[in-house]
């Protein structure tokens, strides 16, 4: 199933080229209150509407999918985390690139650990990245996105794939220099995720899809998952050791090689095989 | 005015030895509805209920401040900031000691920018610290914590201080490692703020305050905020010109020399100046 969040924060069900709405199946669910919980409410929630979803569908609202406004389809991920050096081909550019590297050697992952993009850089598909530094090189990196769909603590590799709600596109935005990339990458806007979720049980496998990103439709980023280092399930189980992982948490998974700078004015198209396309404009031109 | 959250999310007013419940004055706001706002429910609307306290305190239930169950006194920070090398005796000290500085060289904070604590490392005073990975050091860091009153981007230093709410004492728990700062400060539990907030109004200067720390009642932290290397208006200014800072976003501010290893069973006794005093165990003996 395609999961996506639409218009005025409607949930539809992406089906060919409409969006079923399937919003009101959640209204029995009430609101989430007060303290917000450490979860996001809709994938959080969906387990509990799921097996309702295909009666309803026979008489659900449908809109055009070329007419709807498509948002980032988790609307309140408690954690949205990178994994910064998981491709060889990028640890070999980002190595040989000082305008990437600034004096650091890029060893391996567990090196540098994770980082958390600040939830205020979520963006989605028809929003616009805009640029905090205009002076500075502002990278683009395609990425394979994961949904959490289960509170996961501790768990291991073997069993990750059972707490994965979905995928995603991942659009990690980035500037350049010498900075934590927690901070860097955590500039408003630059937290792209879309098109929509799709969801685990139609990717048979998350570590064999292809992957790639053009700016203004000249190929700068193409690659396969299968060059994860931290393949998924080892993302996940490297994270949770650390911290727990709640519904709607999104993991970036890492870029590959191809990473380079975008200008105002660019338009930016990332694919990831079976997960959409995601478009999106690099600030007011 | 000294604001917490205690018992069943209560939020009460500190006067004395005594909580006044002022749960009531937010009922009439609603809920908040999904998405959940960008910033936290209670300190976003304080502005709606203040003029309003006074009196209703006139009749407001009260208990007894060491009877209470006192919780991190913001529920949902939007975003939990860390400043990374923001004493010189701390830099010196990290330096010297490659438990802590892995092979880098720490100079200034621009050079290593902001870190994010994951929002699940939220923990309150009386909660307990959990340790992620008992065969690694794992340290205390007292701070300063920031809590952010106004939407701030992009603000002067000059005005920085129009966007707090108040302040609290911050302990920055810390796993010692090569990885990126903001990944060993975001285990659960790591991020302990309390007692309460003081809202601005009753700190004249939060530039000049005394901060310490003891371990089983043995001296670790002493400082002053006046060696703070980013003062709190210049963290404001230079984390709202990379983010948008909601209120109850809460930026700790940077600890002083002194950090070191805690054990499980110890007590941590962290306090600042006019801000209470923060006690947490660390893990169970």
């Amino acid at each position: 199933m395609k999961i996506c969040r639409f218009n005025d924060n409607r949930i539809g069900v992406v089906r060919g080229d409409r969006i079923h709405d399937i919003t009101p199946l959640f209204h029995a669910l009430g609101e989430p209150g007060w303290p917000y919980p450490p979860y996001d409410w809709i994938i959080g929630n969906f387990p509990r509407i799921e097996d309702q979803i295909e009666t309803f569908l026979r008489h659900a609202d449908t809109v055009r999918l070329s007419a709807a406004k498509l948002l980032a389809p988790v609307a309140n991920p408690g954690k949205i985390i990178g994994a910064p050096i998981n491709y060889r081909d990028h640890i070999d550019e980002a190595n040989a690139d000082q305008q990437i590297a600034h004096g650091k050697t890029f060893t391996t992952l567990e090196q540098f650990g994770l980082f958390i993009k600040a939830p205020t850089s979520l963006n989605g598909p028809e929003g616009i990245v805009e640029f905090p530094f205009p002076d500075r090189r502002t990278d683009h990196e395609v990425e394979l996105g994961v949904v959490i769909g289960r509170r996961a603590k501790k768990v291991s590799r073997e069993k990750a794939l059972d707490y994965v709600f979905g995928y995603c596109v991942a659009l990690d935005m980035t500037v350049r220099g010498p900075e934590f990339a927690g901070f860097r990458k955590s500039a408003d806007t630059f937290a792209v995720i879309g098109p929509w979720i799709t969801t685990v049980d139609e990717i048979e496998d998350p570590n064999t899809l292809d992957l790639e990103l053009t700016v203004n439709d000249a190929p700068r980023q193409k690659s396969n998952t299968q060059y994860l280092i931290y393949n998924v399930q080892r993302l996940i189980e490297y994270a949770s050791a650390m911290y727990t992982l709640h519904p709607g948490d999104v993991i970036m998974t890492g870029t590959p090689a191809g990473v380079g700078p975008v200008t105002p004015g660019d338009v930016v198209k990332a694919r990831v095989e079976g997960l959409g396309d995601l478009t999106i404009r690099m600030a007011r031109s």
